[in-house]
């Protein structure tokens, strides 16, 4: 592998890239963090989605306690080099720490936001604590 | 519309909320851009993508000068809602200001870097300039 490209991309002034996991079956975009030039190198040698964790300042392998790994099929950049975009296979079929099949389940209408997904596990089950 | 929810967004140290926008008929992820609070309100209000250009320190209605505008179908927000995903009918057939549909044309492969997209229009002619 090649890994020249790693110093071609636009990392912030923290060293992050954000990162759009979307599911490569369905299609369906299933979350967005960030990953740093050691954690994009990572998930390609695991080729499991790794994750810069800016809440808890650590590395972040997708799946490591809830077992919900992210299995890269393809990474793409975009035109600017500051973006990337991962088409996964999500093991066990859910991305949210919520047990929400997307983190994106909050749906805007016009009275504002309602919970809008699918719900895949029982995080106090997985986590042993309600996320 | 209720605009409470703006006021629940978590948004970075510049007041800025990244935007992942997909094609609502394919599921193509086509871009990722920043708004803030008041271009994600004229989004709303418009009903058209409006983002905060951070390389241009300015609003930035896509498809104000191409014409390939991205009418708003769907707005999502994530668990942590710090992160926007808006499901779009993307006019002229092409997000990227380089003339490919997706700004996500770079595909990586054990070589590095390839482009892999498909090419809309000639931004030389839309924009009098190679971009």
């Amino acid at each position: 592998m090649d890994f020249s490209f790693l110093d071609k991309l636009k990392y912030d002034a923290n060293g992050l890239i954000p990162c759009v996991a979307q599911d490569a079956a369905s299609g369906e975009v299933l979350m967005l963090a960030y990953m740093n030039k050691a954690s994009l190198k990572e998930s390609i040698e695991k080729n499991l989605a790794t994750y810069w964790s800016r809440s808890r300042q650590k590395y972040w392998t997708k799946g490591e306690t809830s077992g919900n790994t992210q299995e890269i099929q393809e990474i793409r950049f975009d035109c600017d080099l500051d973006c990337v975009l991962i088409r996964i296979k999500q093991n066990g079929g859910a991305a949210c720490h919520t047990g929400m099949r997307s983190c994106f389940f909050n749906k805007l209408t016009p009275q504002g936001l309602v919970e809008d997904g699918t719900s895949v596990f029982s995080p106090e089950k997985v986590y042993g604590k309600k996320q």
